[in-house]
């Protein structure tokens, strides 16, 4: 199924420019910097479940599809808040996802689980309802074995290091417990404390108080919530070997308020009493006090703005969070960013790489912002954009005006596990078949492309993330 | 004038796997679910009266280029409001469009022209001033003869259905004379109730008190208001074969209000005091109860949302609507929709087609929400980006997150009959096109390209309309 | 360096095309009507310093790279405004652009330097620290030389016009040297008056009244300011030869007051007390002040809409204006300029030529505007947009609206005066292959090709600005 010129471009010039840059990159170890794999499977080093297990249920970029014509979610496994009964047969989950495996031709989805059947599974047949049940036991089969469990699959990915997400409030036992474990395996996490400076995520008050017990800090005071967080911003990088946090904001609002300001500001979201504005604020005001504590503990700094969560409300109802119904919506990042800038934009020791759900944003600001301050790093095409056609705009849209050297390599971003060297993969031969066309246009020589396809594929996302 | 490879990439490998996809294509019957044609045409099949009348009066796309550069619309014969004169010497018009014609290489509206010069009427030269006269005569010479007749041009063109779009007002007389008649073309109406449910549209509360007169209900209720609407809707399915409803508002805006609201508005509508917010309001709540008689009655709903209308005062007051003075404007989806998607949109008996003016919501909403509501699907790409880069810059940006299957299939919504071959034609050599490219960077195989292309080109748009 | 097919596509028969096309523009004129180079260079025909002062210092592409990747501009010579110490080593400067020469792979910059640095100082070796002295070397003795003062250079660059853009204030002293020194180069000025019509411009209550001294106007009555601007338009065209001028707003907002609106107005901004949406509603009222007079005067008018300037407070703060600091920001057109447009968008003898930073206006909101309106041209891609990939971007996104006709050609719009050339011979190129894949598509004939790319690259712009 998986064709090596796969995603080259099809002139032979550029297509032999590709090969031979590839064949640089294409063994590099995979950095992992950003990501959301669950640290447990490292700790505990349980054999994953079956097919469906790994395949389908976790994976929303599968599952919105299908239910996108009209397969309920029921039928695909996915849990219930309320503890309904929902399909745990999955023999018939995977035979629904072959039945509809004619919806994703031309999709990354595609991509991702082919070339995890190829290379993890050995699979060389298309999906369909005839090889459903046959590609079910081989990959069962497989799952049985000692080769397929996770640190064994970590390995075999030659994956270099692998950062996992979490909240502040994580106690990182999992973390804790593969550091013990002796396993080699680099798996560090990253700072996302959306639950702690989001006066509008579900918990807020209580998360904040639980900070304090956490951090032995009394967050009820502006001064006291700070030193909670950089206590605890300490004990993920001590404990949880985190060399980065991460803001996942509707906006890319900022803001630069005075100490009475904000302090008053906190007691109102403390007191439940912010309006959507000030909430808004107050997150813009905590991204500038992150950055602060960045420049202070060397934390690298990744926002990612910009998603209307939960867009489907009888969904998130009955299916809870990250259930593919978070929607992209414009964002504006020139006036947003501008009071952190003004205060921090400058500096040479701190890094922050900007997100965008927006590709209209790619050449219009994020470029041009990142070419000139020093703080400023692109991330690379995020979410609906992480795809063939996305990483390509994302590179025909930045690299005149900001470079390659502003961007920070690939994040692969995912929940699943086997997608990652897929992921990277893919990212790995957009990068060389765009600079294959550089060269082939006469834009950039061969010597140069190569330099850059290997920091794009390992050293950048290393060195940005400080790993 | 018609390379027989034309929009085809020039590198072989693609262009030999465009050509293969495009045989399977190339003769399969016209579905036009959508467009402007007249429905008097088929009615009373008389004679198009000249090449200008055919060609030049009746197409905003031609005479809005040769306006831009300077030539008025009086001497295009474009009729004037207040019967001031204007050209009527057909050939004179003629010689105007040749002696412009340099304008348009690189324009959809060049191709769609020759397209039907050469394939309807066996003009094989360019226009020029040179060859003006004696296209002029070869055209009229046909006209004359009863193979150009509206019916038989209709059967040659290859359609098996044509749908135009009419008021709630309309009698559909044509329509039912079609039917009368005993000719097998299927030609349809669409509900198209902008009229009625437009607050600012002119004549907004003659035309809902006319809709009480054709339909015995009492439109100054807001509950007789919606009977009225539920029973012409009806009408429409019954009388001209409706299959599908059509809305073009200003924005994508809806509203799920309480009946007590609706009906307040309502009536400040039907008094002429709403505000210009209070108008928005109102059209959004118009959608969300037409969502509503969709579900009820099966009629598809599209919406086509973004045109400003009539932007150049001046030309409107002199030659009034649809003069290729409608201006695209930045339209968002994702709040807008959220009303009326929290109520229909997990429906999988309804089925929602969005168009879109403003191509940056391809890739940011569109192909995000029609990835994952089952009541959505995406209409090709409309008006303006109706053309080869338009269409692939569509398939370029919808692809990856929403699939193939998520989309209709090709719309012509056309005013000008002759161009509906030539429209279809581009559509199936651009998704060709695209296709080759997937297949030819093995992104996709060739087998399912095939598939994919058959239903671009023919089944989707019959499924998605139920024709 | 300089391959002789780069920027066109490795698709040997669109590569064929190209070249052909190219040979038949290669060697046409430059006509520049669009810049912001120094007319003291002509007027005093004085030898440029050193490397460094012709391409580091004065080129913010070339150092907001290096400042976004941490070099300190004072490390790179550009001036404090304070006048505190910056190096003044210009080999030590020199030397650290070849540092980090790695950077700039892909980006315009990277293309002008290595065209200027072989077309015209016969450097073939890239730049690097290893080669940095010998280039250095090379250069400086060039520059010591009667044929790289500037005349010589114009003449050697094949420039038949070129255009600078001075405010109303200056006296216009260079330009008048120039043409009284019997040189024969044809340097023009442009009238560019943001100085004395934005109320929120520095000084500006100070500028209009040295308005007033220099026309013998009152410029303290709306009446006098309004004779004053026509006034010294008037000593543009007639001193400075100018045939067009350039306004440079936040927005493209236009504004149709009545007289006692807008005398009300200007009082207010002469008095200062204008609020930020009077400031924005008067330099809309001036744009169509700006149209009728050049409805009567005939200058062309131009507006570069849509820079965020001097974004990083603490460097303008330091540095000053135009050091990389600028950032585009979205930017609405369709409503914003109606009110001009009603009053002027239909006259046949105005000349409306816009710009925009913001590339998603332009299939949505530009070329629907200027192929209906026939006052109204589109500008080349500009800044960051002025490049392989943007201006691929401008002709993909406009032609099929707007065609070729109503686009106005190349301006280079640059400060840095040896990449005119390299600018000119991009966008001919570009161009040019843009055109050989219509061709090679089959969409154009080749013959129209030619005909085409001599309009872009010449004939055009000296129609469009009437020179």
């Amino acid at each position: 199924m998986l064709h090596p010129d796969r995603l080259f471009s099809s002139d032979p010039t550029q297509r032999a420019i590709a090969r031979r840059l590839y064949a640089e990159v294409q063994n590099l170890p995979i950095v992992s910097p950003h990501g959301h794999t669950d640290p447990s499977w490292f700790a505990l080093n349980e054999a994953f479940p079956d097919p469906a297990a790994l395949f389908v249920k976790p994976d929303h970029y599968a599952f919105r599809m299908l239910y996108s014509q009209g397969v309920p979610m029921e039928s695909l496994g996915v849990p219930r808040r309320d503890g309904g009964a929902v399909e745990t047969d999955s023999r018939k989950i995977w035979r629904l996802l072959a039945e509809h495996w004619h919806l994703f031709p031309g999709t990354p989805t595609r991509m991702w689980l082919e070339h995890a059947f190829e290379t993890a599974f050995g699979v060389t047949e298309r999906l369909s309802p005839a090889t459903a049940d046959g590609i079910y036991d081989r990959i069962e089969a497989c799952l049985r074995t000692p080769e397929f469990r996770p640190r064994a699959l970590f390995e075999r990915f030659n994956i270099e290091v692998l950062a996992t997400t979490e909240s502040p409030l994580d106690p990182l036992d999992h973390h804790k417990a593969i550091r013990e474990s002796g396993w080699k395996g680099r798996v560090i996490t990253a700072f996302r404390p959306d639950p702690v400076v989001d006066p509008e995520f579900e918990g807020f008050q209580a998360n904040v108080a639980t900070l304090g017990v956490l951090t032995g800090e009394d967050t009820t005071s502006w001064k006291g919530y700070l030193a909670a967080l950089e206590n605890r911003r300490r004990y993920f990088k001590e404990v949880g070997g985190a060399t980065s946090t991460d803001h996942g904001h509707p906006t890319a609002v900022t803001a630069d308020l005075s100490t009475a300001e904000a302090e008053a500001l906190f007691a109102k979201a403390l007191r439940g009493t912010v309006t959507a504005a000030e909430a808004e604020l107050f997150r813009g005001q905590m991204l500038t006090e992150m950055a602060r504590m960045s420049l202070e503990d060397g934390l690298v700094m990744q926002i990612h703005p910009g998603s209307v969560r939960n867009h489907n409300a009888p969904v998130f109802e009955r299916f809870g969070r990250d259930k593919g119904c978070d929607i992209p919506s414009a964002t504006e990042y020139v006036r947003a960013l501008k009071p952190l800038l003004d205060r921090f934009g400058n500096e040479r020791d701190l890094t922050i790489i900007l997100f965008t759900l927006d590709e209209t944003s790619y050449s219009r600001e994020l470029a041009p912002l990142a070419g000139h301050y020093p703080a400023l790093r692109l991330g690379p095409a995020w979410w609906f954009h992480d795809s063939p056609e996305g990483m390509r705009r994302f590179r025909e849209m930045t690299t005149e005006t900001a470079g390659f050297y502003n961007t920070v390599g690939f994040n692969d971003d995912t929940r699943a596990f086997c997608s990652i060297p897929a992921r990277h993969d893919v990212a790995r031969r957009i990068d060389c078949a765009f600079l294959a066309r550089l060269v082939a246009e006469h834009r950039v020589d061969e010597d140069e492309a190569v330099e850059v396809a290997t920091d794009l594929a390992y050293r950048l996302a290393k060195n940005a993330y400080k790993l």
